[in-house]
Order: C-alpha cells, then structure tokens, then sequence
C-alpha cells in the first residue's frame, strides 16, 4: 500500500471483527505514534492500554450518558432519531482500548514553541494519533475514536493524574467494515464529505490605523476638531463591555475634556476649606456653640479632623483659609488669612456684610485659588466650616431658586425637629425683613456668608484656571449654586461628589441636574465628601490611561 | 518509501532549499490532508496559502516579537543563549507558506463528538496537517510549524474571520538538510528524543463517595464583654456631630467587630477573580463568543484588564484563579490552578458538573482563600470572568431565592430585550427540564458555574479565617448567596461593594437586607466594585484609628 492509499483507507472504525489484535501490531502502532511531532521535542504523549472488561463497561457507560445528553442536543425529531440510531463506538466489542493523552505538566519547564499557545502540546498528541491510525490501517485494523464522554469522570474512575489529558478512547481492532470506502456518517446519509480541500490564496496584507493617543496631548486646550469622538473611541477600546464602568466613564470623559486631552492626569489635588463665623448663630439656629468653628480650625492645623485624615489617607494638599471666623489666629500659624471680619452680621434685621465686603470675598477666594494653582494642582475640591452656615445655605437657596424655605432647610448637624420649625420660621422672619431687590449681589450680601462667597469666587477662578472642581455636600453646593448664576459653564468642570444626608442637598442637586458619586449619607462638611470621591477620580483616570485595549490585549470585540 | 519510513524522516523542517515547489506538490498534500478524520464530517478544515514576499515579511515580524518574548521566559542566561542561537523557523525562505485553521462556526450546528468538549474540531484540522506533513515527506519536500505567534495579530494582519482560528503557520519547501535523520532539536542537543512510547496498561477502576457541607464557625474572638459599647463611644467622640460619617461609621462598627478590636487595620487586602467557562454560553446568552473568557484571564495575567489598573491604583494583591476555563493556559505562575474541567456542560439539557466537580469547587475555592489568609491578608474580594455567568447566576437567584426568572435576569454585558426574553426562555426551559430535588447541592451540580462555586467555597473559608469579605456585583452577590444559604452568619463580615446596573442585582441585594457602598452604575464584574469601594473602606479604618476626640482636641461637644 502506497502512502495514499493508507491515507484514504483510514477509517474512523466502529465496526470490529472478534478477532485478537496480536501486541506486534500495538507496539508497532506506538512506534508509528511516537515519530510524531513533539513541540519543542517535549515527549508529552502518554499511552494507556485497556484490555479490561470490567473498565471497557464502566467508560460504556459514561459514553451512554453523554451520547443520550447529546441527542437531546437536537430539537428535530427527525435527527434525532437518525442520531439514536448511529453507532459511534464500539467500547465493549474492540479488544483493544487504547487512551491517548497528554501530560501537561512538560509546560512546567521552559518549552519552546508554546508562547503563543500551548495548545502545540496536544497538537502534538494528536499527531501522534494520526500516526498510529495510519500504521494500524497498514497492518489491516482499524481504529475508532470516541470522544462522547465526561472527560471528568473518565480521568476519575481510571484514576489518571490531573496533569495527563485523554484526547479522547480509542477502540482498536480487526475492521468488519471499510463502509464502502468513505466515512460511515456519509454511508449513512448523515452528511456528505465535500469533494475537495478548501484552499484561498492570501495576496496581500490588511493594514489598521491605530490613531496615535499622544498626537493630541497638547497642554493647551488646543483640542483635535473630533476630540470627543477620540475620547469616547478610546473609552469604548477599553476591554470591558460598552459603558460597563458607569459612571467611571462619564467621570473619565470630564476629566479629560476638561484637561483637553486624551490622557488626563491630576495632578497635586488639593482641597481648600474655607472657614468663618455667622451672626444668625446668635439666633440658636445649630446646636454647637459659636465657636466651635475656632476650635474646629485649630483641630484642622493639628491634623485631628475628619478631613486631615482622608487628605492623609488618599495623599490630597489640605489647605485652611480663615475667611472670616470670630477669633484672631496667630500670625504664624499654617492658617491662609483672608479674613473679611469677624463673622457676619445677622441677617435677621440687617445685611450680613456690605457691598465691599462681598467683593473681597470674591477677589480673595480666586486669589486663593489663584496661588493653588500657581502650584501645579488641576483638581480642587471646596470645603467649609462655619457654625451656622447650613442656615445661610438655605436662605441663599431658596433665594437663588425658588424652593420654599421648608424645602430648603433640614436638621444640619442635628438640630431637634421643633428646633427646625424656629429655624424655618426665623428665616421666613429675614426675608420679610429684607427691602432689596431680586438682584443676585443685593442679596449674597445681605444674606451670605464669608466663606461661602470665597468658596463661590474660588470656584470661578478653579474654571478660569481649568481646574476639575469638586463639590462636598449641601453648603458647598450653594457656593457653587452661586458660582454658576454667574458662569454656568463653569459646571463642565464640576465634579459633585456625593448626596448629602442634609434633604436639601438632593433637590439643589436636582436643580443643577448633577449626579453626585458617592451616597454615603454623610452630613459633615470640611470637604470630606470631596477627600473620599478622589479616588473614585482617580479610578476613572486610571482605566483611561492604563486598561488595555481590545486590539492590544487581543480581545475580541462582541 | 513504506509507511514507516515516512513516519520516520518526517522532520519539523526549518531550512530549505531556494527550490520552487510546483504546484502539483502542494495540491496532492491537501488531497492528503483532505482525507484526515474530520470529527461529526464537519469538514471544518481551511487552507490558506501565502506566496507574497510582503506577508512573509509581516509574519517573519509577528515571529521575532513573540520569539522574543519567549527567550525573555528563561532566567537561565546558557539556556536563553542556545534559545537564541536557534533557527526555529523559515517564514521568509521557505518558497511556501500554509495556514492550515478550522472554521468554529461549524459549532453553530448540531455536531457529533462534541459534547465531552469541543476541541474535537481542532483536533481533525491537526489529523489533516499531519497527513499534509506526511504526503510532502513522500513527495520529497519538507514542512516546518510555526506557533511562535501572537495568533490575535496573526489573523488581524491576515484578515481572517472571526471564526477562522489557525493552527499555525507552515513553511514548506524542499529541504536543505534531514538533521541527521533525527529532530533538529535532539541534534542541537537541546533535549534528547525518548527512546519508546510511554505505555501502561490500566487493569482495574477507581471509585468514589459523596459529601456534605458542614459550616464551620469563625474562631471566637476575645473580646470584652462591652466591646460594642466601648466601639460605639470611640466613633462618637471623634470631633463630628453624631453619626455625620454616615455609611463610613457602620463600616468602621463592621471593620473593628469582625477583626475583634477597636484599633482595626485592614492588612494585605486581596482581590482573587475565579474565571471560568459555562456551557450554557453555546447557547448565544452572551454577545462575546466563548474564547473572550481566555483571552481576559490572559489580559489579567498582563495587567491591561480593569481590575488590574484599581488593584494598582488602590495597592491591593490581585489574585487570578483558573476555576475552569475552557483553555489550558501556559504555565505562568501568576495564574492560581484550581480548574475543574475545560467549562462546565449546558444545564439545558444536563447537568452543568457531577457532584463530585461541586465538592471540589467548594474544596478548591476553599484552599485558594485559605492559602491568600496565610499571607497575612484579612481583606478579600471576590471577583470572576465567565462568558455566559450571569445567565448562570440568574437561574441559581432564581431557584435560591424563589423570585422569577424574569424578576432575576438583566442585559448581562449588553444583549438586546430579544435576546433577553429568549434568554429567559432558556433558563425557564431549563428549569423545566431539571428532573432533581429542590435541594442545594443538586440545584448547585445542575446549574452551578466553576467559577461562582468556587467563589461561594472561598467565601466561607474567609469567614473561618476571620476576614473581611468584598462582595462585588451580581454574580458574586449570587456566590455569596449560596455561601448564606449553607452559614448565614457568614453575613457580618460581608461589605457589599456596589449596586450593579444589572437590574436583579438590587433585588438580590434587597434579599439579603444588604445596604451597598456605592452605585456607581458598574456591571463590569471581575471584582471592579470591590476595588473601588476599598478606598472608602480604609477611609472609615482611617477615621476611627487617626481623628481627634472632641476631649484630645477641646473641641465643645453639643
């Protein structure tokens, strides 16, 4: 028999004779299987005679098991029932099963030619299979292979290490059959072999732009006309299904439209907490006294707040501004004076400050924010601390949208329900009181605070300066509020970074249509909630410039 | 020549002659290989033939990258030396270059012998190269593999189809030299050919039993009798109103009572992604094919995937398991081996594993976290990647909790509302077709995924171990689920990371009366949630342990 001849006589035998197969034939048959390729000359190949009975029933019957869970694979009745009736193996009556497998521990040692995959080890295997059914094909017996079987299972009962792979039983034996010379399942009419090989000639290449992310990283906001088509093609390169980040993505998205380039980076994030006193303290509107906003700023120099430690923790520049609280600081102390007096007046009869003294707070928030700047931060978050200060929030608010003031008040930081009515009812008291006009600076001097007016000029200066903005909870909310009256493109480079547990906050949030990112129920100013939203920030950042994408990773896209 | 002799001077061919090779050559060898077996007569083979220099040259390129790479694999300075001094291929020499793939779409029909696993495909287009290496043996001409590839830019630069997958790429030509009759690499004594085949005769089967949970206690913690009382004191005399670090207290009250102290401190945090396939995927409930599962465990062992780039940023331990996947990847110690089977089998018709393969989920996610607490970490996450597990994950929700199958099924990564009603109709014709109890572990064999039974084993093994548990999305919440179910207690040390957009995860969440840390629209998986919310986590272990008391800093209590 020539080599073709071999070649096409070879067949995927289900039908044997009761003749013995003599061990001459299988030692040849493994001699034929061992000239096989071996990647890397690994010798992966491991053979397993079963001449047993009592093994030949038990792997009989996995196969039944699996063969009944493969016709219920097919809806139509009609091939099912041709299914049911094919014979696809011949476990019990072959004299001869053989197991070829693979041991996959070879890939424990440096082996060549399997970086790309090392499926070459059972390539390998495989050819060796090949090789054996060829030699068994010359001798003049066939070969069959079952791979209709719970590969599990088949290693367990036959006790095979976890490191050998069985590619499949292989029932040897005299044919009783060549099928008429072609495969049986054609013979049977279950399928027709095509008549030849399928062959295309590959000419040429097939070339892929991949845009260039650095082209476009200009400092400047000089940005490519389709700079947010960039954007969103890189996000959406990402490995990872379409918008499956949330908000990351919309955050990713801000962060880098505002820095005008497709690889953002924040860099020395800072928060500013603007402190300072307000005379409609003196009305008993919170339940701390007055000063504990001094006391509360020294605790600040002294790193023992809240905010100290979430600056620590996630590596953030904190810096403390005396707007205007009712106490002279030392001079030497870490404290950025830009006090405007010591405290506002109350608003309940009389303006909280003066025309000159609400220009101030303007020019010395953006100062401040000016000289943060100068230092290299892009990412800012805006802070406060003021004992009443929830109150002036609410007067500003409602003022400046339209709510009622029942709408505009809550509990602060824990004020007594009765204690929310006498709040309530001394605000309505106040604007009754007050003759000026509907006229934005009328009224954030007749009713503002110090370092909430710094906070809204700071924030101005932050956009000017195309920094990201972040915006803690309720109050600071309201300096942005007012910062957005003036300029309300200003809210492209705001990030709002949680809901306060303060009732006002959601609906001010809704008014500016902003999602917060963070809902921890948090009521405790300082810029905390800003100090615990930058590494969410961060992530956004992260996945931009870091994930791979789907062509680098070689992933496939859905 | 005799068969034998073919077999036998049959060389992995890397140097050839500058002889042409007629064409007659190349068409009788792909007779040859036309005539291999060709599993269910699928006739999946494809045959793509390169003679442009300006190919070659892009192969030769993908080669040297990959080739490269490979040589950095080795520490071994003598190894990686002869590593480099040897000639591995002729991609630019050889006058003919083959691509011999299958085609995996044939998989989209009803196929014989390919139930135990899929790999039957591949395995005829391997039978059919061997032929091809044989007929050109015969023929007087030579072939030489190539698998040193990155096969994702190999068919990229090629434009094969999606459904393409080459085995390899093949150089044939007219060979300069037979190596001395034996394998290049025995010649250039790299390693030494064994002598004969490795045969053993298996004689006798190997049986098993059964098993049953038992929910182990977490070791008792030693603590004082009012250590509630003294907790609670320390969150309140931090200088804050009562209670305004909302969502961050309860978690410094979680941190400190599962660690059993009032100084808690979060060490080592780890997040272990169990991946793994699902047989239930060959039934389109996904829009990623199958083969994605791989390729992103391959991108995590790379570090481009999502939770690489938050482990990084949040400097926590990622940890990759194989709890599955339907790929043998190359040994790489970053790669955690607990794989089960090559994925599980559709519960559509059978079941998804045997009980034997549920124990071991359960032992192999059991050892792998308790192995992760010996390095000292008490803070886990739990992630996974498994094309088609949150269909997986809806039908056990739904068995486990009682709620329907509509109310506990979403998008997944983003299928259509078509889709997802057909995908409901998979899953309720499942259920129709489970013929066992209502009963855990049989519900869990029938529907269970590797990789969710793993996450369920390791979860209860970090309660035994004390530690702090990160529950991610959907399908991890649909782990912890089942971990409930066998020790409820299991609940205290959860932190439940994030609310998915995956609409039955809020559900879910409900269920188990679970209040998430954050809603940032993710259903991403792979533990992204836990590693975000980690940041929030340690700002709560940040607040506890470093601010001030209102007595420290004199700061007035209310």
């Amino acid at each position: 028999m020539n080599l073709d001849d071999i070649l096409k006589s070879r067949r995927d035998t289900r039908h044997f004779t009761q003749d013995d197969v003599p061990d001459e034939v299988i030692e040849k048959a493994l001699r034929a299987g061992h000239w096989a390729p071996s990647v890397g000359l690994t010798d992966a190949t491991r053979y397993f005679l079963i001449k047993s009975d009592e093994v030949k029933t038990a792997i009989k019957d996995l196969f039944l098991e699996y063969n009944q869970k493969a016709a219920s694979l097919t809806d139509n009745p009609e091939q099912k029932e041709l299914y049911n009736s094919l014979k696809l193996e011949a476990i019990e009556e072959a004299p001869i099963g053989l197991i070829i497998a693979y041991d996959r521990s070879v890939l424990n040692q440096f082996t060549i030619g399997t970086i790309g995959s090392n499926e070459a080890v059972k390539f390998s295997s495989v050819c060796a299979a090949q090789n054996i059914w060829l030699s068994l094909t010359e001798q003049g017996y066939g070969m069959g292979w079952v791979s209709i079987l719970n590969y599990y299972q088949f290693k367990k009962i036959l006790d095979l290490p976890e490191n050998i792979e069985p590619l499949g039983y292989f029932c040897i034996g005299k044919p009783a059959t060549n099928y008429n010379n072609q495969p049986m399942l054609q013979q049977l009419h279950w399928k027709q072999k095509s008549e030849a090989p399928d062959c295309k000639e590959i000419t040429s290449l097939h070339l892929k732009k991949t845009f260039e992310h650095n082209a476009v990283a200009a400092p400047e906001k000089k940005r490519a006309d389709n700079f947010e088509t960039l954007l969103q093609d890189k996000i959406d390169s990402k490995t990872k299904p379409l918008g499956a980040l949330g908000t990351l993505e919309s955050l990713a998205f801000q962060i880098a439209s505002v820095f005008g380039t497709l690889n953002p980076k924040i860099t020395k994030p800072n928060i500013v907490v603007f402190a300072a006193d307000h005379g409609i303290a003196n009305h008993g509107v919170s339940v701390y006294p007055q000063d504990v906003t001094r006391q509360m700023v020294t605790n600040f120099l002294n790193g023992g707040a809240a905010i100290n430690v979430f600056c620590k923790q996630n590596d953030i520049q904190l810096s403390i501004v005396d707007a205007g609280v009712n106490y002279d600081f030392p001079t030497n102390s870490k404290l950025i004076n830009a006090k405007i007096a010591n405290g506002t007046q109350s608003f309940l009869h009389a303006p909280a400050m003066c025309e000159r003294e609400l220009e101030l707070c303007f020019e010395k928030g953006k100062s401040v924010v000016a000289a943060i700047a100068k230092t290299g931060c892009n990412c800012i978050g805006f802070g406060e601390m003021g004992i009443g200060n929830t109150t002036t929030a609410s007067v500003l608010m409602s003022l400046l949208t339209g709510f009622s003031i029942e709408e505009c008040t809550g509990k602060g930081t824990g004020v007594s329900e009765e204690k929310l009515i006498e709040k309530q009812n001394i605000l309505k008291k106040a604007i009754e009181n007050y003759s000026g006009q509907a006229e934005l600076n009328q009224q954030l001097a007749y009713f503002g605070g110090f370092e909430i007016i710094q906070m809204a000029g700071g924030m101005l200066s932050a956009f000017e300066n195309n920094m990201l903005i972040l915006v803690d909870g309720f109050i600071c909310t309201t300096a942005f509020l007012i910062a957005f009256k003036i300029n309300p493109k200003i809210k492209q480079n705001a990030v709002f970074c949680h809901c306060s547990a303060e009732k006002a906050h959601q609906k001010l949030l809704d008014y500016l249509d902003a999602q917060p990112v963070l809902d921890l129920d948090l009521r405790l100013g300082e810029g905390t909630g800003c100090a615990i939203a930058l590494p969410i920030l961060k992530s956004a950042e992260a996945f931009l410039n870091e994930m791979a994408s789907f062509e680098s990773a070689g992933v496939s896209r859905k």
